[in-house]
């Protein structure tokens, strides 16, 4: 019908003469067929950019709304502790009933709706990208039940001192998975169990982004925590998604005239013609030894703390029982102890968490605007001066430092045990910051004119310490190097480059040896399936081969198998797919049936026994060749295999359970247990 | 012996009393058994970190060395023009004759001592980290001929517009196989074909960032460029390995006075309170699809141009004998072509490439300047002014910008054919810069005053956008991202990442689409071994099975082979390897044999049937299983394997070469040919 108008030339000349707006006829269907073809262009590259733009934009508008709520919130907690100026009593109720309430509410309504809402929710998104199934970590109820948790959380403010970039994974990761079942749905496309693993790495990397805004370093850290192998493909897609979603977050901030234009989150300004001189790098790796060492301590103590407060008969019954009660008694502790007026006032817990942050990233110096300034704690907190919140005249500025990064320590220890939403990493960065500051005000103030002195005075900038602090001890405790690369995003200045990196780098060396990392710790403590990393050093592992390590236990089926076999394997055995065999004799592998299968084939079975036994005295005998569709098995593992290369086939192709050949028959298998035992027995050999 | 003395306490005392200067006993020998535990910790680390840092090291001090011999190289040649001033005949054989020789001399010495040092190194290398052996890529010989071809090359300066990256992280290989054989002679360890590859892609790392002092995006670009997977594991010893490189870089610069501390290599200073508006990421997406659409045009035409100097009769000719001389031409086009006195005036020809990079990334904006200052051209190149030498009173600034374009693109191009080692990142990176720096100055020329004029005033930066096309047409030609990151570390400012990243984002969409980056279309120029890659859209590789595209014509060996089986085997095959079965009727595979084993095989036997005919006339009945050892297969693919699978298993495990079983029996065989053209046929189908 189009084409016959087209070619109707004169029936065209007519109407665009009326129409003497459209000139150019040529040029215009010139024009339409070019635009015609970039569509087709376009929709050819696949609807997997829509949805990854989709994913960025919802998480980037998720993040945006709940800060803006946290902020309001904040605000008014912060506005009614000012107009309560004149009552002690009533400041010190408001200041702990607010967060006691917010935390009681946040865990009571994540765990009502679902038990999985609580915690960071990285360690199970890490899980489930080594091919585990949790269902229930993806479903949509989830997402509700963390959304409006995190916000109560986060409303909490320093008191709690706790984060949302674990949440923001996890909801990232909750939305691809929705969006995916949307789209085969719309589409009538059969799932695809890679295509699904693809998009839950690109969550991962637009959660972290939408949080800093920052979408390179977003892409490197979820890479970083989350696999131990990646496909280039695969950060393109992050890469794609984690820069719409942080374009979509700073535009956002914008639109709301919270700033002028796209800028960092964190934004400082520093002095980048001498950002530090050369032997300060050393100060720098001195810097990244002691976030190391502290790294160490705190997970080692985490982990206890985790493990106690399920042995402890008083603690572990709230946490069984009454998860909201414990919730609230935590929070009246750590209220009491931040509430201005006592201890609070050594911990500038007037400060939000970004105004923490803001403050210790400062470019000034503290202890010399302390010597220049009246120490007299404001009535409120001034936004251009939050550094006085840090000052002390009887503490100074070390004292409270130091008095920051001992309290703190513990108490985010205590505030990890928590069974609510919240996230652990902000906090870790934060306190690292406040170590760096530490160091850099006491460099600063051994050589309050820089350490080369002669002539020009380039003065030490303890911000930059902070930065480096905020990054190396961030990177020990998840055992990332792309910590360095989110501080500067973070903070729009990338001047410290060398320093922080070889801190981070430093800082890493110590808590790999010793540790693992934050998240390898809790999926121990949870006893989720965990895979544990050979050493290159373990160089037994080239050595060692399948056939020493393999499950040799292995119930078969032939292809002839009758109900009895059947049903004498599914009993005997918990596996969830058992291999097929030609003959119990050969025993050469054919194929694999699933246990779900076989349990349809016995239920069928059955009933035509049934059916067949009223009928007549025939018994019928169906094989499991006839009842049952065998899968083959498209990757097998033989006997010769070294545990180096098993190791590394279960990482890359995220493989749960593989058969073991030999000459084609089937001599065992292989699941991630058996693996961890033949690694732990290289660590410790007998 | 050393615990007798140390148990002689006695003695000890004594000693110690007579050196007054040695007090705290105890303490000395605490903090020897610290030390003592320290060290043998370190050592248990392993020496991988160590030959890390040697690696990081020596190619720091290799880049410093020839950044410092071409410097002053280049500083010769200019002094050379400025003292002919007088005679213009004098200077234009100055002019060309010094590119000419240093040109000639690079192609005839790297030649004649290795043909493969030739170009740029990153194809091959690339094909090697797929587990191609390509021995001679890798000698110590190529070496010396690289750095001293390089370094001529490099001293012909911006007349022939070539770089030093991909060089770089040729050399960086080669010095980490070197040490790596060192390492196995020294210690006595069996070679290890994993500990090499992961070397490999550590001394990737480490050629890129040592030549931007950039490690993060060293690290990020190499890991892009060479592979399609990568493992975190080498990304840390990159990262390690690269750090130490950048900051040796680094603080040899500072100990040569160059610069007063640790700073960027194109050190910018834009204004970072106001980086760009919002309305201007427009303009950077603009930005992006013009370079996308130019780094098509750009790597077309390229591949033609090396395609037609081999068909060319006379390129052709000059290229297979005469190699310097079509150098020596080429070198003398482009010098005539750039002399300043003719048509050099256009094109900055006086600047450097370094030069060239800063004065593009200039915070002024020159349509400004050129407004308020006398675009008289000076006698020297102005090191604070270099914008003066794009300035032109007749052809404004934009008219030079754009002649640069234009020429640089097909001198570029030509370049590229020249067989001497030499990089080609660098140039694109600079022709990108230009594209971005015309398009800034037309921006800040139609908005004088910046988008957003209500009120405050805030000029549009042009430098920002040399920045974003940089990044963008870098990252088009070469198909990566982390270009982005390699501008913002390489000018030490990140505060436009979020434009920057949509502009590279924009571009290799565009280029990736159209056109194989320049790596891969080097390799396909070159014929070296190429696996393309599937596209996520192409889900029929989900459902071809192994069984379609696999060799299905394997020639077998029984492990009862004779002489004469084995022979004809041989004979009638090239493959490398061959699978040995149990018997020729069952085919069950148990093994395979090198064609190595089977020629040692052939003749230990021929020699035994000649020592034996003269004896007696009882034949030998030496058979394979006998006469060879037979390998264990350790991977084997099945007949329902998918293509996708399949292509996945084989980037992933680097595999070259595997046997197809069904049911335990050798039913064929998959190389990186077949899966190339199952592909192929996927894209096309008939």
């Amino acid at each position: 019908m189009e084409t016959f108008v087209i070619e109707q030339t004169e029936n065209e000349k007519t109407l665009l003469r009326k129409d003497v707006f459209r000139p150019w006829p040529k040029t215009r269907r010139f024009v339409k067929v070019c635009l015609e073809g970039i569509k087709r262009v376009l929709f050819r590259v696949g609807d997997d950019w829509y949805f990854l733009f989709a994913l960025g934009v919802i998480m980037a508008m998720i993040s945006f709304t709940m800060d803006f709520t946290v902020s309001r919130m904040l605000n008014a907690h912060r506005w009614l502790q000012q107009e309560l100026k004149g009552n002690m009593l009533l400041r010190y109720l408001s200041w702990t009933v607010y967060p006691i309430a917010l935390v009681a509410f946040s865990t009571g309504f994540a765990q009502s709706i679902t038990p999985h809402s609580g915690g960071s929710g990285i360690p199970e998104m890490k899980t489930i990208l080594t091919g585990v199934i949790l269902e229930e970590y993806l479903t949509i109820k989830n997402f509700g039940a963390k959304v409006v948790g995190l916000t109560c959380t986060l409303a909490a403010g320093s008191t709690m001192f706790l984060g949302k970039v674990g949440p923001f994974v996890h909801l990232s990761s909750m939305i691809a998975a929705y969006l995916g079942r949307m789209r085969s749905s719309v589409t009538g496309d059969y799932e695809n169990k890679s295509k699904e693993h693809e998009m839950l790495v690109a969550a991962a990397a637009v959660g972290v982004s939408t949080v800093f805004g920052a979408p390179i370093s977003g892409v490197l850290f979820s890479v970083e925590v989350m696999s131990s192998h990646f496909a280039i493909r695969n950060y393109w897609r992050g890469f794609f998604s984690a820069a719409c979603g942080a374009f979509m977050f700073r535009v956002l901030a914008v639109f709301n005239s919270e700033q002028e234009t796209i800028s960092a989150v964190f934004k400082t300004n520093f002095k980048i013609s001498f950002p530090f001189d050369l032997p300060e790098t050393f100060f720098f790796m001195i810097l990244g030894a002691i976030c190391g060492v502290v790294g160490c301590a705190y997970l080692f103590c985490q982990r206890w703390l985790l493990g106690y407060v399920r042995i402890n008969r008083f603690t572990a019954k709230l946490l069984s029982s009454d998860k909201p009660v414990y919730s609230a008694l935590v929070a009246l502790l750590m209220a009491s102890i931040t509430f201005p007026e006592s201890l609070g006032q050594f911990l500038a817990s007037r400060l939000s968490m970004k105004e923490l942050l803001t403050s210790l990233f400062d470019n000034r110096t503290w202890w010399t605007l302390s010597q220049n300034a009246s120490l007299e704690r404001p009535a409120e907190v001034d936004p251009n001066n939050l550094w006085l919140e840090w000052a002390n005249p009887q503490f100074t500025i070390f004292g409270t430092l130091l008095f920051f990064i001992i309290m703190k320590f513990w108490m985010f220890i205590l505030a990890t045990t928590l069974p609510m939403p919240a996230g652990y990493f902000m906090p870790v960065f934060v306190f690292g910051a406040a170590i760096g500051r530490l160091v850099g005000e006491t460099v600063s103030y051994i050589f309050p004119n820089g350490i080369n002195s002669d002539g020009v005075i380039n003065p030490i900038i303890p911000g930059g310490y902070a930065l480096a602090g905020a990054a190396a001890y961030s990177g020990s405790v998840t055992h990332s190097l792309s910590t360095a690369l989110l501080a500067f995003e973070a903070t729009g200045q990338i001047a410290h480059i060398l320093p922080v990196i070889l801190a981070v780098l430093v800082a890493n060396a110590i808590t790999q040896k010793f540790q693992p990392s934050f998240y390898d710790g809790t999926i121990i403590v949870k006893k989720l399936p965990y895979l544990p990393r050979i050493r290159s050093r373990q160089i037994n592992s080239y050595k060692v081969n399948t056939e020493t390590f393999m499950n040799t236990d292995v119930k078969v089926l032939s292809t002839e198998a009758s109900f009895d076999d059947v049903l004498m394997v599914m009993t005997s055995s918990e596996d969830l797919e058992f291999p097929v065999v030609e003959n119990t004799e050969s025993l050469i592998l054919v194929g694999k049936v699933m246990r779900s299968q076989l349990r349809r084939f016995l239920e069928t079975h059955e009933s035509q026994q049934h059916l067949q036994m009223s009928d007549s005295k025939i018994t019928c005998q169906g094989t499991l060749k006839d009842g049952c569709s065998i899968e083959p098995v498209t990757f097998q593992l033989s006997t010769w295999t070294s545990l180096h290369e098993a190791h590394h086939l279960f990482e890359l192709l995220s493989l749960q359970h593989v058969f073991v050949t030999k000459f084609g028959k089937i001599v065992g298998s292989v699941t991630r247990n058996e693996l961890r035992k033949a690694i732990e027995g290289l660590a410790n050999p007998k």
